[in-house]
């Protein structure tokens, strides 16, 4: 089946906002095995508009718009898919409805007579509630080909396409989508690749494809099959395999987890605190990890030692070593992460020194050399990477590095302590 | 003029990544007061690629093409258009020197075949360097319409529009344009509109456009005339005048640089040393500061005091303080800041304190209210402010509103500096 995508809104073609929505759903479409050939955008222009639906009905059998479900004159996408498809519009009690609720629960309490305008539906369609918003989603079902009108606020548009669009999508077909996405740290995109090239090679149902992120690789494994229990078979002995070849480097085989919700959730595990050393990433690591929710049950507090007078006088490195080896180099690191945890009282302390650049590289030490440390129970890693790429991309891969270390050394200190426990107890 | 962009690549379709250069293209051509109807995004298919070209000739004026002129066999974007336009390509020696001239500098030693590809242009055409990769510009006029060929990687596109389509394009139109981007920070988005509403309403040439980013307020001032004298001659008025109307809250007039990049510069001008005491914000002021290169000769270190236990050991914050008025207070910003600046030997040190949610707010202290301090030559500044969104957005919010706080008690203190020093003198 082919789709299409129409992106409506005149702040897109004056360039106000980037079409994040486009890139959203031709990924949630690709996932869902249909074939896109075009996307559009256009303006709140009645004549364009209408051309562009009718354009895109004559050649795929799913157009799907976005933007333009507003409340005001200027938001016409509605009125202009109905009428290219020949449907009145009638109020849908519902809608009306649920528009009344929504405002009692605002700040804004008057509803103008505007407002109504989005209880007005395509007769016959499928009504989408919309939980973020007053905008309902809708499809219409015509001559064998579907439009789905989507409200533009991503915040809105995202749920409600996981939440009906995608699982009406799926039944449209003979097949249904199952998907799992494998999340690996610590390893490179080529490497992982070679690792399964065979499985790539040899793939039919389900396939592999892979998603280079900043430090991090993701594999999702897609199956098609005729139900779900079918699919979620076929996709179990592939992550299985995975797994054997990728080990501890797989963090999450969740969608929305993330590598410093895994460690945080790590830490609590095992009820221990942390706490970051950071130079050239200047905050930027104890800032990821304190996006999460719930981190202050192990994070108690970070250091920005910038210069080396702090790195002496907050961290106790020796004047020595910054003298003999510099601030970049693997000793200051060592020593940045042992009198981190020691003087916060941390189980746990990662350090960060390097050269972001653009200045101050020379040919010893040049831009992009990047020191990562970990300490924890008195054992410290250190780790030397040699990054590529301006000043904040080094800062990022720097920081996802040292999330990367943190996690290995948890898990491996736990081996550790769990084989030291298996030979007590066979003693 | 009427321009259209077309967008070649699978892996827009896919959703593997963002559009950003439709976004870039499209404000520099509302820059540029050319009127864009429609955008397109298609792959790298042959018949569909030059059915789309065709359709955005036969309705606009100008049709830039982005991506699909790398070496593989896939890219054909060169290929179709130079069809649609019935161009024969030639081999262009220039392009062919640059081509070798980039691999000796590169680290990839060996040209292969497929490279002179992208040294065969269309007869007649203007080819435009690409400082930043192999695959040249390229420009063809065909019965008083322009092609545009960009390439795809926006770090190659952004500046070859910039520095070379961007003049060209101002050339095609019977006037050129000129703009100046007036940054203001500290004061709301609906505030800065109600100030310049009569300056909007009367508008013709120059005209302002308002941009919200976060915490800040940009404002673009467009003036077209016959040159380049003329119109930086129309502009000037109105920067004055948004001068008068926002004083020292206009930190730039300069479209690339930040918030924070002035600060450093008034920091170093003034010979300041800064320090950073972050509690919500869990490091991302000092990682906004430190991505300024050059940043270590003002800022030495930075503190992350997420947990009570923190605040006191490293910022000496009252037991009873944190007890009395709790870690969200006023008074525990103030000791943050005050100490921060002392145990450092800092000038300057700016703190923050808040609830970011999406848990612990109460009815008393709710999610989003956040204390701002800063401490400079022993007086102490602090705000209190009640930030609306998710967790990331209020961290944002904060860590903006901080720097704007900073600045503003560098200035102001330099002022009194200055009227102190005036005083005197009179004396």
């Amino acid at each position: 089946m082919i789709v299409e995508l129409i992106s409506v809104g005149t702040e897109l073609l004056l360039g106000n906002i980037v079409n994040t929505n486009a890139a959203f759903l031709a990924g949630q479409c690709a996932l869902l095995g249909l074939s896109m050939y075009h996307q559009s955008v256009v303006g709140d222009n009645e004549e364009r508009l209408a051309e562009t639906i009718q354009t895109a009905l004559d050649r795929s059998d799913i157009v799907i718009l976005s933007g333009g479900l507003g409340p005001t004159q200027d938001d016409i996408t509605k009125e202009t898919a109905a009428k290219v498809l020949n449907i009145p519009l009638v109020e849908d009690v519902h809608s009306r409805e649920r528009i009344e609720e929504y405002f009692k629960n605002s700040q804004f309490k008057i509803i103008t007579d505007n407002n109504w305008k989005q209880a007005q539906v395509p007769e016959g369609c499928i009504v989408v509630d919309n939980k973020n918003g007053t905008a309902p989603g809708i499809i219409m079902e015509k001559n064998g080909k579907s439009v789905i009108l989507l409200p533009g606020p991503p915040n809105e548009l995202i749920p409600m396409f996981k939440n009906d669009i995608f699982p009406y999508l799926n039944k449209l077909q003979p097949e249904i989508i199952y998907s799992v996405m494998v999340k690996i740290c610590g390893l490179g995109e080529s490497y992982v690749e070679t690792k399964i090239v065979d499985l790539i090679d040899n793939q039919t149902n389900p396939t592999i494809a892979t998603y280079a992120k900043t430090g991090e690789v993701h594999l999702r494994v897609t199956a098609r099959a005729s139900d779900d229990k079918e699919a979620k078979k076929l996709v179990k002995p592939v992550i299985k395999e995975l797994k054997t070849r990728f080990g501890e480097h797989i963090y999450s085989t969740d969608e929305n987890t993330t590598l410093e919700e895994t460690i945080i959730a790590l830490l609590k595990e095992k009820n221990l605190t942390l706490t970051t050393a950071e130079s050239c990433t200047g905050g930027l690591l104890a800032a990821r990890l304190t996006n999460v929710s719930g981190v202050s049950e192990v994070f108690k507090q970070g250091f920005v030692t910038y210069s080396n007078r702090a790195k002496r006088k907050l961290l106790d490195v020796k004047k020595n070593t910054l003298k003999i080896f510099g601030a970049v180099s693997e000793k200051t690191a060592k020593e940045m992460a042992k009198n981190g945890a020691f003087v916060t009282g941390s189980d746990v302390c990662v350090s960060i020194t390097g050269l972001a650049g653009p200045n101050g590289g020379t040919q010893e030490k040049p831009v992009g050399l990047v020191y990562i440390a970990c300490c924890y129970n008195n054992t410290i890693t250190v780790k030397e990477f040699h990054f590529k790429g301006e000043r904040n991309k080094i800062r990022e891969l720097a920081t996802v590095n040292a999330l990367t270390l943190l996690r290995e050394c948890i898990l491996s200190n736990s081996d550790r302590e769990k084989n030291a426990k298996e030979k007590t107890e066979k003693i």
